[in-house]
């Protein structure tokens, strides 16, 4: 189904960007597992908006709301479900995007899949607001790996162009603009300011690293921890992309130059690079799990674009109106964390059946 | 399960590299379809290697033998099951990969899955060779979508930092070397040759269309089109990443550079560029359907490789026995095609469900 | 997933008796469908407790909040979620649940399975309060099939042994107590009156119709018709046991005597009985599909029961406190159609998938 | 998918009665395990037609070819497939069914559903011949279970109304009529031979026991035991009902007596009587496992029966041709052990995950 994802854990996500809430359902959470919902709040704060200069001033609180599954913050072996409440709700803001569609956004395409019947208020089911759902799982899922050694962090890798520098080893979660590099964050705040000003956006990338995974996560073919992964990222509103380990650089080089040679270090099988990205034939080879993600520009920008009136068939010049993110990559390291956890998470629990 | 994919159809694979033989079972498709077996066969034989100078040498006939589901070419409504023999079974050539794993390989990542029963001859599950039955379910799935008037072709996009140039808009099958531009193709074969005279391997890039698709198939979320294909692609070893429309390059993009204009051309709403790739939402919009995949280096090289021996823990240097393919790119095309072919044709039957 | 199920719409069911809500996500719901959301409430109402003298006193509106998926009444294409708040939440009365189980009850299989992580407050995510959820997707479901001209309805068929009388041809929603023949209706309320008074429960047999099906609706093999019913008809608590058609009778019969010969009628293929219950190879014929099933008495009763002290291995002498249904059968009635609902709908959807 | 059953292990199975082979793959047995191939085909001679006088005199070797996923006996990971061939293939004795249909097979239903497609010969896909793949497939689980402690076996607990007697303490497969009490054998035996006489055929009842699980299998709502069992039991072509313990007998007891009162025994919790049948909340309480499965007579029988021709409408005397096993009760006995021993072989995978 369209809104679900896992196998071993099942996320289901519903809600529209307009309607009376949103929210999650996750099946399959181990019984007695502990969930620190404080740090969860803190995790969903790191998605919220409006947190400074280069993101939307629409407020938020995104607190999320519990109604089942959880018993003091334990896990009682039922589906936990948890709520957001829409406070934004049934704005006018968006009447025409019905019949004149945004360039960038799924409005044609929900009004072609639903024959007129979609909620295009706020981009509906298809809205960047539903990535809040996906980050209540993921901080949950973020914890459990947690407790099994695992550790999740994220950076802005590129904004339009403009690159982080040095490896990332450590979570820069806790900076104001979560780069390795500070001077190269300062040239992409520019660019972000520089776009803001003509009413433009820009994308980038995002790069992720799991580290701690054991080797052994991951199953052959379809299953593949890459397949695992890349099934849910692209659920995330404007990734167009995705690459493991050295991934798009892995096609320009050749097999002496990209096969990383094992060693042992300290009693473990490693290897001496990570161009795999730690995954080998779709398994965790126990080296960080490294990917990099496309963000697209987001698709609001306060400029001209042409449109078409569905109605008539005539072009039209749209303005999208309201205050627009110029730039959602930042807002999108909590999301590609959380959906990379719910991915590992659930891999490691199908790891679970075949040790018996 | 790691070896099926689908929700409206489902394809499942099984073999090893040297089992008895490998097949598939294809589950759903719809009683009354006619498929065309020479036509498939001629598929397959652009997936099977020993066509020429850049290829292995082994010879595989790789004619699917069918089992059931077909009644004269006509599928009966039952799953359709068919088995490619193997007739080059339990060499000796790969005893010691048990032990010393090969780099960029998944022998280690195996044999910490399968507490050593996996079956490491010739790879075994996680063996190219088990893209044979890949090609058989998307080579039928291909001839369904063309019966609705979808087109599917790729090409080499590079090789090894060569690049192609120009648009595809045409299949290029029928080509020795699948490239639009011949003159770039010969630097490709060039670089090809360089490296197989030094033992070495090469990657490259594959690009995929699906042309005459239907606005509206897909889903959001997590049954997006780009989540589906991705999901199946990455079944393919050695694909390290995937990025539809611009991709990549959308992310040093401007919003206004990378949205797409609608515009009403013949009747028909469209786009004047096309950056997303066809794809909305996860939903088509009736553009051609665009991606790229990244393939990495052919793990198996001659070189002398770094490893260890399991047992001892001690580093071995590694001679990778065996003939071996210096550039698995040019096979890799039927094998995304057909991937992508599967996706495809799942996400044309959920569509139906939506129309009463 | 244990509280989800469907193939082609998929119902998730989440909440436990205590917990803040109980509710469900239904996805898969064609966009556009009108659902009447007054006649909803009716269906639910059908369910409730302390309508009269032979169900429990306690007091629940029922009434579902739509937080998701419906605009209006109408169905947007994203996932459905409804809620109903507990009100009687957390009350002291089931503490000793956890170590004492209840016999015929899941609280020590609970205890083993979630180690002592359980909410066992009311039964948990056991309780036959998560019905209530089922019989929203289940009304639903009902509504969309009605408007294919597919009519559901269900009888009480036996209390304790008890039989009614003359077959089901029509609804008996309307009656207070939902049997053909009232005279033995009567003898059922005495049946179960006595119970009460005795400080018993009683169990029963429900029969349910669904009649104006299309031939063609199911599948071979693990996919019938029988399979998917049974497979969520046995997710109300205290199912024991389905028939399709002659059911158990069928075992003592001869083939000349069960099997149903086919005749024309009014231009359409029909059968002369209907043993079958309405499908033959997991397939609907085009007959009423018919199915019974077999209640078992309501666990809680205000008798001394013999169980255990889980912490000390202690014999001990239980009494439930609290007011008991010594009937549940009549409220199982809405529950079973609800279910049947959802299965049937499912198999239409997929049916969709067949025909271009 | 209608062919596949199964969460944590995946049983595909494909094939028809008339075509090239028959078979089925399984996915997800954990590498290692250890398959016994003569006890394997021990199991599947229970199965066997022509056996004695009561089944049918075409001979079929039922000898499984393993093609992938076990070296030398083996599991290696990847997905188990064995092929049945097919000698008796396409034979002339069917070639009417897709006009005239039989009364209680699926020619009919499959006709309307595969638009006459279908493959009918011998059934198709729904022949009960396709039983001996989920028998190769129910072997093996029951292997695997039996090395975790659980022993499965069954009896004919009825033929005709005839009923045997005692209860079911220990196998009866050794037994040429697979009764605890002989002397009831012998009249179900000749209630079976004077239907042979009559060009008749007649139903009964199989019941089955799983002996030595754990409690703590199964799940919630709607992958309780009850659920999961029914699932698959109903892929058995002539299974019309199923109950669990007391089952329909529980819907005339008071719960005062259907409950079972727990107690302690031999230091585990136990329960004095097993009404319940092993399942409580859908979870295994590790008493014995106990259900019923009703069988109706088969529907291949001597005497002249009513059809209509599909092309014109007319009715029509039919004489199906060919010796028919006048009772498959017998037969069916390892059917239901295999379809038993996959679903609880699944659960106890799944009961893994929660387990770190």
């Amino acid at each position: 189904m369209s809104s679900s994802y896992g196998e071993n854990i099942r996320l289901t996500i519903f809600g529209q960007s307009h309607s009376r809430a949103i929210g999650m359902t996750l099946e399959g959470v181990p019984a007695g597992s502990r969930i620190d919902l404080a740090a969860l709040e803190r995790f969903l704060a790191r998605r919220a908006p409006g947190r400074n200069a280069y993101s939307t001033a629409r407020k938020e609180a995104d607190k999320p709301e519990f109604v089942s599954g959880l018993l003091e913050g334990v896990s009682c072996g039922a589906p936990i479900t948890a709520l957001i409440w829409n406070t934004d709700v049934r704005s006018a803001d968006y009447t025409a995007i019905r019949d004149i569609p945004r360039p960038g956004h799924a409005d044609y395409t929900a009004q072609v899949k639903y024959g007129g019947a979609q909620d295009c208020a706020g981009g509906g089911h298809f809205s960047g607001r539903l990535t809040a759902p996906l980050c209540i799982a993921g901080g949950i899922c973020a914890q459990l790996l947690a407790a099994e050694g695992v550790r999740i962090y994220s950076r802005i890798a590129a904004i339009g162009g403009i690159a982080d520098r040095g490896p990332l080893l450590a979570p820069t979660a806790e900076k104001d603009f979560p780069v390795v590099d500070d001077a190269q964050g300062e040239k992409m705040l520019e660019r972000i300011a520089a776009c803001k000003a003509a009413g433009d956006s820009v994308g980038g990338l995002v790069e992720c690293v799991l580290d701690g995974l054991p080797a052994g996560l991951g199953d052959p073919m379809f299953d593949g921890m890459e397949n695992r992964i890349a099934a849910i990222v692209f659920g995330i509103p404007a990734v167009k992309g995705i690459e493991f380990g050295a991934g798009f650089a892995a096609a320009e080089m050749t097999g002496s130059e990209n096969n990383d040679a094992f060693c042992l270090q300290d009693g473990e099988i490693r290897t001496k690079s990570n161009h795999c990205g730690g995954i080998l034939g779709g398994i965790t080879n126990g080296m960080p799990l490294r990917f990099r993600v496309a963000i697209k520009p987001t698709p609001s920008i306060a400029q001209a674009q042409q449109s078409v009136d569905l109605r008539t068939g005539e072009a039209v010049t749209l303005h999208v109106p309201g205050r627009h993110d110029p730039c959602i990559v930042p807002r999108a390291l909590p999301c590609v964390e959380a959906a990379a956890a719910v991915a590992v998470y659930d891999a490691l629990l199908g790891r679970r059946k075949e040790r018996g």
